[in-house]
C-alpha cells in the first residue's frame, strides 16, 4: 500500500502545491484509489505513471471546490482513454448532482458507468483488495475521513472451514481465495471467512478538513498512518483568531501522540507557508510544530512525495515513479 | 494589444500544453480578457505576471468541459485574493446556471459580482479600451468566436465636435478623452463621436471550435491576426472520416490566404500531434499543411508563446514576461 500525494496545498494552487489528492495505490502497482480530487489533478496523474483505466475507486471528502472541482476534467479525460470499466464514487450526495448538472451542461457522455455511494448513509465500501469506512468530521460543511484497510493480508485458504461448510474443491475455491464472495446453494459465503492471514491488515486514514482531529479516534485503532490537514500554525490561528474549520499542527500532533499512531502525514497546508519562506511563513513551521507534540515518525507531505507502507507496517519514502517535471514540460 | 496562450491542447491536456485559454492583454500591461477557461487555466496563469484583480472580462466559446471547466477554480481564486470588482462574463447562457449551481453546491460566495452576458442574444460588448463582437460558427454545440476591436486608436478630441454640440470644456472633455460616454442635459453622448484616431484600430479575431471557417469572413474584416483551432491535418481526417466539429490546418490556411489576412495563429491541436513526434504525428505537419495554403505570417500556438500586435498592425513574438517552468516548481 503506498501513498502518492498529487495536491498538498488548501484552498488555492501555488506553483509548487496543487489542492488536494492523494493517490492511494494497491500491491499490484496498478491499482489505485484517489481521495479528493481538486482541480488540476488530471494534470498532476500526467507525471505519474498512474493510468485512468487503473483507478478503481474515488472518496471524496467534502463539497469544497478545492477537493472536487478536478472530477469533471478526470472522468471526462478517462472517457476520452476509452475506460469501459464502471467506476465508484463514494461521496456527499451532493456532489453526484453536480456532477451529472455539469456532464449535462458540457454535453459530455462517458462511456462508462458511474456508481455513486452516498458517503452519508455508508457504512463501508469493499473490494477484493480493500475495506473502507468513512468517519464523520467536523468542518465549515459535512466532511469524511475514510479508513482503508487492507482486505487480505497474506491470505491463506483455511481448507477445515471449506471442508466442514461443503464447498466443493474447484474453482469455488479459488474465487474465495482472491478475495470474492460466492453464491452457493443460494448462500452468500463471504470470503474472508474461509481465508487465514499471516498477520495484521495494514491500515491507513486519510482525513478530509476537519477542526477535531479526535473524532479520527476510532477510525486509527490498529492504523499504522494517519494523514491530516495542519493548516496553520497555532502561532496563526491566535492572531487571527479563526481557524475557519481547520486544524492546526499542534492539534494534530497531540492527537496522533495520544493516540499511539506510529506515522503521521501533515498535508493541506496553507498558501501563506512556503518552502523556504522566512519564520512565521515557512513549512518548517508546521514542522518544528508538530514535532513537539509528537513523537512519531513524522512526514510533511508535497506534491509527489511517495511513501510506502510495509507489510511489517513500517512508512518509507519510495523510491518514487513519479516523474518530477522536467524543465521542458511545464504542464 | 498582445496575446498569451495559455492552453492550445483540444480534448485533454498533455503535459506540454494545456487545454484551452487564451490571453488577451492591453496595452496598459496590467488589464486583461480571458478567451476560455479549461480546467488548469488559473494554474497557468500562476506563471504568468498576470493577477486575477486586472481580469476585465471573460469571454466563453462553448459548453465544451476543455474549454470551461476551469471557471469555477479561477472565479473562487480570484475571490480569496479578495477580488472585488464586479466581472463581466460573456458565454452560452447555460454557463451562468452551471455556474450557480456549482458554487451552490460548493457552498461557495464568491466576494464580487458576475455580470452575464448571454452570448445567444449579444451584439456587442464594450469598454473604454475594447469592443468585443461575437460571431456564430459551426460545431457539435453552439459555438461563438469573438472580434477584438481596440476602441480608441491614439484618440484626440475632436475640438470643433465638442463645441459645435455645446459641451461644456472642463471635465466633461476629460471623461470622453479617456473612452467613457456621458450623460448631458438628458443625452447620452458617445466618447467616439468626439475623438478623432490617428491611425486604423489594431483587430484581432479569436475562434472558437469550429468546422467552417469561412463563417468568420465578416468578422475578419479589418482584422490583423486571426487565432484558429487546426485541430487535424487533412491526412488524419481522410484516414478516419470524422473531424468532430474540428477544422483542419489546410482549411483554416485556405480561409486565411483568401480572407487576406496577414497573421494566423493556429491553436487547440489534437494530442495525437506532439512536439518532435514522428511524420503524421508531429506539430510540424500541422505547420507544413497550413504553410502550402498561406502565404501571410504563421504562428503554430504553444503554452506560454506571447505575441505582441504592434500600433502599426505587425504581429511578432514579444520578450516573454510570462515564466517558463523552472525544474523546481512542477504546479
Amino acid at each position: 500500500m503506498d501513498l502518492l500525494f498529487l495536491g498538498t496545498s488548501s484552498a488555492t494552487p501555488t506553483r509548487a502545491r496543487n489542492v488536494s489528492a492523494t493517490a492511494l495505490l494497491d500491491d499490484s502497482g496498478k491499482g489505485w484509489y484517489l481521495i479528493d480530487c481538486g482541480e488540476g489533478t488530471q494534470h498532476r496523474l500526467l507525471r505519474t505513471p498512474l493510468s485512468l483505466h487503473g483507478l478503481r475507486a474515488l472518496f471524496i471528502t467534502h463539497v469544497h471546490g478545492d477537493h472536487c472541482y478536478g472530477l469533471p476534467g478526470l472522468l471526462a479525460s478517462a472517457g476520452m482513454a476509452r475506460r469501459e470499466e464502471p467506476l465508484d464514487i463514494v461521496a456527499p450526495a451532493a456532489i453526484e448532482a453536480w456532477l451529472r448538472a455539469t456532464f449535462d451542461m458540457s454535453r459530455t457522455a462517458l462511456p462508462f458507468e458511474l456508481r455513486f455511494h452516498p458517503v452519508e448513509t455508508l457504512e463501508q465500501w469493499r473490494s477484493p483488495q480493500l475495506h473502507v469506512e468513512p468517519a464523520e468530521l467536523s468542518h465549515r460543511v459535512p466532511c469524511y475521513g475514510y479508513r482503508f484497510t487492507e482486505a487480505r493480508p497474506d491470505p491463506k485458504l483455511a481448507i477445515d472451514r471449506l471442508e466442514r461448510d461443503g464447498i466443493p474443491r474447484g474453482p469455488l475455491w479459488g474465487q474465495l481465495a482472491r478475495g470474492h464472495d460466492i453464491e452457493l446453494d443460494g448462500r452468500t459465503l463471504r470470503s474472508e471467512r474461509y481465508l487465514d492471514f499471516a498477520r495484521a491488515p495494514r491500515r491507513i486514514v486519510i482525513g478530509g478538513d476537519n477542526d477535531r482531529p479526535e473524532l479520527l479516534a476510532r477510525a486509527c485503532e490498529g492504523a499504522q498512518v494517519l494523514v491530516h490537514e495542519a493548516t496553520y500554525t497555532e502561532a496563526l490561528v491566535h492572531a487571527t483568531g479563526n481557524p475557519f474549520g481547520h486544524s492546526t499542527a499542534a492539534q494534530v500532533a497531540t492527537f496522533a501522540e495520544q493516540a499511539n499512531l506510529p506515522n503521521l502525514v501533515l498535508t493541506h497546508f496553507s498558501a501563506r507557508y512556503q518552502p523556504g519562506g522566512r519564520a512565521g511563513r515557512s513549512v518548517e513551521d508546521i514542522r518544528s510544530e508538530a514535532a513537539r507534540h509528537y513523537r512519531g515518525q513524522l512526514f510533511l507531505a508535497q506534491d509527489f512525495l511517495h511513501l510506502k507502507l510495509r507489510k511489517d507496517g513500517a512508512l518509507e519514502v519510495a523510491e518514487t515513479t513519479a516523474a518530477a517535471a522536467p524543465a521542458a514540460a511545464p504542464a
